[in-house]
């Protein structure tokens, strides 16, 4: 297929590549161009604009960092709605608002032009190497056609429902189970230590108990304190969850566990946490039990 | 070993009976006596009272209902500690609390008696299949003496530390970890179902992420709404809160996701909650958004 | 003065009629004209747009339902932005975000204008009454100038700063101490019903204990259950709470009680009681309480 | 009326020296001797034993630290359970927990000795100047007769039920309230602190807003940041929020605004603030704004 792909930072390079390497023609575009010239010897053609990608696209995938970025390129000067053909696709992948899900969703359809969201689970490594997991929705029809660049990217597709919105209140919720388990690791981990039981102890129980990699991968972080380079900035894990919050304010479903989240978040903010892995959360818990 | 044990329910049976085909001698007693009977088929002896079970045994290994049930078979009218020989072994595989586990290591040692906690991991199944986890505290050398005991009941023993209470607060922090995961899919799923995406879709995503079984099956188990029978029922689920909300306190060491489970719990026992399974907790979200 | 007034809401008609008894000069505005004819009465000239308002006046308050409001009178079409001659001065009273204060306060001082914050304290009788408690922020000369005018309408002008957002902080931070109230009374009540201590008993003890109006006034309106007609309608407090919780965030200051707040108003929210008295708030803690 | 009082500290030593005031004859017990001794001018007789004031006493009146301390001198050797004659009164005005008041009505009702709880609201200069709220719950007969010896310590007697017990959750439930007025000011004054706003100038505003002098007292201390010494120490404040946890766990109905203060109660624990007043817990929130 025909396909543009723009955002090319450490998620969005693995997966324009994957794109390349299933065989899709790919035209590329990032902010800053050297990001794009380096996939040219993947095959990937360099547009000046996101309006350029458009024009000789069937479907454009967008991988950007937040809100702001995507709606710069989406509605912004030389931006995808002024450009995508009628009937050619956008398809947002990044982790973004339901609300702006919504607006997208809105403005490619008055436009003639459709849209769906597709935003993914896994970090940059997964990315590379092609272990996504893909969540998308849309219209059925629209989303049975993208297949084949979802499966491209990623090693398994959810097709959550025939509103793109939907994805991305998965992927926000999603986002907030993995949140959560970092909470009660770091409640648990800060109670056990002045218990006098190591962390590590703690973790050899529970990875065996829930085996699962997320448990083990986290719970090692977690107990190591290794917290930079982060894999996932807090400052992200906190825009996220002020974004699961939203959602859950337009859905009047209260989520008091994404609120204590929320509140520990920010106190690691005024700790100068920001750029520290979101892990890094646990050290909230630490703190208020008076350790270190 | 000669080993008593005491407390036949449905955790108590799989334990002895896997001591028995491990080759240990076991004496048994039990409340009701018809559960101890049903055990000499295996090559069980019953005994009259706990008292008793201790005369003739090297180690004697308590799984009760709460620190209530240990305290009266422990220091009641014949009760463990009237009747263990000095150098004799007591084993609380209970779940109970930090306060009682001390007590009990102090009143045996007093005596000149031993004391361990071990309490496990798992389900009934699980513990009929030799499938526990079991976590052992206490002085090395008597818990070396003793790992034959845990290796016959479990899949795997892990060694937490010197105290015998430092294994219970394992425990307690497990049953948390495992609530914690539980508020997370309730607050999920509400907010999903008002985005009009289905349990079982997330669930499905979730499964994959984590890669847990502890979250597929409970996964399952809250998008089913099959809360009965109860495979550990909701008022257990309080109870092991209100203990780790102890050990908390004692520690010093805020847990502010155990305060909102327990507060969900305490929601849930107001709605005749009680006897369902611990899982139902998530209908508290769920009526918290007006569902249903 | 020459002043105008925008916003002739239950509050607002108040507030302008209270200007026009000290004297000042009041030209009006109100998005349905009829609210600014009552006022004529009273002394007041109307006018057809904000910026009509504007070309006449030293000062311009507006008392406007929400910041979507203000932005539209101050940026829309005919606004005050685009009216407000050099050095005149827009004083916003709305209840509103700390960003679109400094908005505000970055957009008129790019125009060669003036702005301040403010907000007040009190109910539609109240501002009828002269009795707002106002609250004012910006630079200090500025503050000075228009103090007659705060004076006017309220019986206490309290200055917070040079900064008008600081004025807008202390607003919201003022109605959070209210909701806190309002959520404390409701688990207290919850919980005394519980024990057969009916509301009414308790607020005799809370009136005298705390000698307050504000206890005084909301135990007794929710001891009533007396929820309508709404003083303040529920939707705006959970309005209040988000500004206050975005606040929050700006400044990395958790408030988890905000955060509970919130999550209450929500569970509100999504039983029907979107227009009913914020106060009713307490019978999210009576359900889950398993009551009625 | 005959009456003996047991529990000298700040509290009863006032509360004392009013029945003597009020022409009473009293008797009176101190575990440390000279504090009863101190009564002597006043007109007070000393005795030996908890016991030896109840042989002479129609009713007796208890004011000690907590639950512990009421089961030693109701229930110890030669306590008050042991001593006091048929039919005569035992009013226990500690703050203790449901339960244990339970208990009391229990175990005296047991020997034909008569039970109430008469908790009060007030703090030592209270109890002095005969400024206390009484809270008096039992059988409407004996507070009735009891009348005057609630009437000659505080200055309004509020009967709020016939079960003992009930006092005892409304006084909890006062603490609780108090407790959560503390918070607010906590998570306000760090926010506003970080917008550059002082907490005096938020407490002008809050004094007139509310009204009430525990706004405007409380207000102050933690403006001021003046927790010591403490009125109230804050191991107490945990004390009793524990004791209203254990009630609303009994009443099935949640609190958790009861359960964030406890938490944060338990965070003060955890930095050494045991013996600060407790309204030093809005340091909690402080610290997580990243105060100081």
């Amino acid at each position: 297929m025909k396909v543009g792909f723009i955002g090319l930072g450490r998620m969005g390079s693995g997966m324009a590549r994957n794109l390349l390497r299933a065989g899709h023609e790919v035209v590329v575009f990032n902010r800053s161009r050297e990001k794009a010239e380096a996939l040219v010897a993947d095959g990937a053609r360099v547009a000046d604009t996101p309006a350029a990608v458009c024009s000789v696209s069937e479907a454009v995938m967008t991988m950007l960092a937040d809100d702001h970025a995507v709606e710069q390129v989406a509605f912004g000067e030389n931006g995808i709605a002024s450009a995508l053909p009628a009937g050619a696709i956008h398809i947002s992948c990044s982790t973004i608002s339901i609300a702006l899900a919504r607006r997208l969703a809105a403005e490619h359809g008055r436009r003639g032009q459709r849209y769906l969201s597709g935003p993914v689970f896994g970090r940059p490594d997964a990315a590379e190497s092609k272990k996504l997991l893909v969540i998308a929705a849309g219209p059925a029809d629209v989303v049975e056609h993208c297949r084949p660049l979802f499966d491209a990217i990623g090693r398994q597709t959810f097709v959550v429902g025939s509103d793109p919105s939907q994805a991305n209140a998965v992927k926000l919720c999603g986002n907030f189970m993995i949140a959560a388990t970092l909470e009660a690791f770091g409640e648990a981990y800060a109670a056990l230590r002045k218990a006098e039981v190591g962390p590590h102890t703690f973790l050899d129980v529970m990875s065996t108990l829930f085996g699962s990699p997320v448990y083990a991968n986290y719970g090692r972080l977690i107990a190591d304190e290794k917290f930079e380079p982060a894999g996932f900035a807090l400052r992200l894990g906190l825009k996220d969850t002020r974004l699961v919050l939203e959602a859950a304010e337009e859905y009047a479903a209260p989520m008091p566990l994404a609120s204590l989240i929320r509140d520990n978040f920010l106190s690691a903010m005024a700790h100068g946490q920001a750029d520290q892995d979101w892990s890094s959360v646990t050290r909230v818990a630490a703190r208020n039990a008076g350790l270190k």
